[in-house]
């Protein structure tokens, strides 16, 4: 099926603009290569991660189109900072979309490579959210995860829901749709409403 | 054998009770996807490593039984952070013992996929502390292997030691029980009586 | 080809000491185990990273020689420390045709694994850079890849040459040749007049 390969493609190219911005954005030394290795690495760490444990190659490596998408990215975050700043609502939802449908994606690659349903919904928030923890960690801070309103909970909540549709024997196309619809929903909530998750061990 | 199996994941729930309280105690915002994330990380994270490198896959992505002894381990350390700290020296046992037996189970995997008796000595050390790495890089701080009294030197001495009897044919079983028994000696020995390696490079 | 062979091991030395010097200048507490492990690591971490990806066997797995040449290198930098800084520009030949070698060794090993054109100009800078990156990540500083003048660039352009004179059928041994020789000249040009690459997002 050639959609998903193109949204696939599409959400390359998100995450390697969101990358870029984080890098260029640190009040620090950033030359053209901290900031398109950064892209890189947040476009396609995820998805490598998951690969390694599944133990299979991940897609950029054979398929030059991946790399040419996280080229144009680091360009687009480069030439349209300003901009991409200005309109930074339409960037969330592209970063939203981004992550739903890398969980969604992540969680059923998995699952035809024979993980455990409870295995396959961490791998495919780790799709989505792993490459901007190392993104975090190259760069020196606290990962986003920790400090973000409900983000990687929201694509554990898409990925639970997709393990049990799939259990119920849904439509995987139809099945897709609702669970990136859900991720969407309550991150877009968790926003709106500045909800967090219970914190612990505060003093 | 059915013994190593819930002694592995014994491990797994007592590394993630304790990823779980680093991250706790860290005196900055940690909500319960925060806490419950480290404690993944630190139980898994050196195995993986480990599997990854060996070219086979973790335990964890095929086996629900890890991913449930994490969340029992995340639980343990939420519900009762201040009966664990207050019997430290319980908890001290247990992380011991559970660096011990990563270390000996980590050694004897590589020696079974072929790696280099020297290489399996790292390997096996890896397995025990790599999954504290990751944690302590993910929340930002200085590995504690890097600071603890010795620490991973224990694991390579108890693994040096597996791959020496190995070698002289010593039964498997008995090659465990001393290995893991010189781990405990030698780090119990360092905190009792505050060993440190020698220091490099003060000024 | 036994050359090659030795040459690798030479890099893998090289890098240890690079590695054991960075953990031993740190103004803290770093005992020899520290040292040894950031040494270890900065010389098989790019390496490992790539074989990783490409779903092989890192060679110090299996080979013990790598071992042999990591523990030599970070006896020399424990040993020789001030004469290493004294002789500070011998050191600088050493690590710029450390990442000359492993850059080319890479992009070759992975066009060799099948890997498209672009991927494999990646993962040659990878291998020469990433054990940098990871040990820089441990010991909780900025990788230096984003900080110093025209490094990683260097490597990329050189894989980018092997790459492009591989598509044009030059033997490879003469191929290596010149983009050994290539990165080598970049790097030395870069330093000697303070190039840097264009800065991003300064304010």
């Amino acid at each position: 099926m050639q959609l998903p390969y193109y949204i696939d493609l599409l959400g390359t190219l998100v995450f390697a603009t969101s990358g870029a911005l984080a890098a260029s954005d640190k009040n620090m030394y950033r030359d053209i290569f901290g900031v398109t290795f950064t892209g890189f690495v947040t476009a396609v760490g995820g998805g490598t991660l998951r690969d390694m444990i599944l133990g299979t190659r991940p897609a950029w490596v054979a398929d030059g189109n991946y790399l040419i998408a996280i080229t144009i990215g680091v360009l687009f975050a480069i030439f349209f900072k300003y901009y991409i700043l200005k309109y930074r609502r339409t960037f969330f939802l592209f970063d939203t979309l981004g992550i739903a449908l890398y969980t969604v994606v992540g969680v059923q690659k998995s699952l035809e490579y024979g993980v455990s349903p409870l295995a396959a919904i961490i791998m495919g928030m780790f799709s989505a959210v792993m490459g901007g923890v190392i993104r975090d960690t190259l760069i020196n801070e606290i990962p986003l995860i920790f400090k973000k309103e409900i983000y990687a909970t929201a694509c554990l909540s898409g990925a639970a829901v997709f393990v049990l549709l799939k259990l119920l024997e849904i439509d995987d196309n139809i099945n897709s749709f609702i669970s990136v619809f859900i991720i969407i929903l309550i991150r877009t909530i968790a926003v709106k409403y500045k909800l967090t998750l219970p914190k612990i061990g505060s003093r």
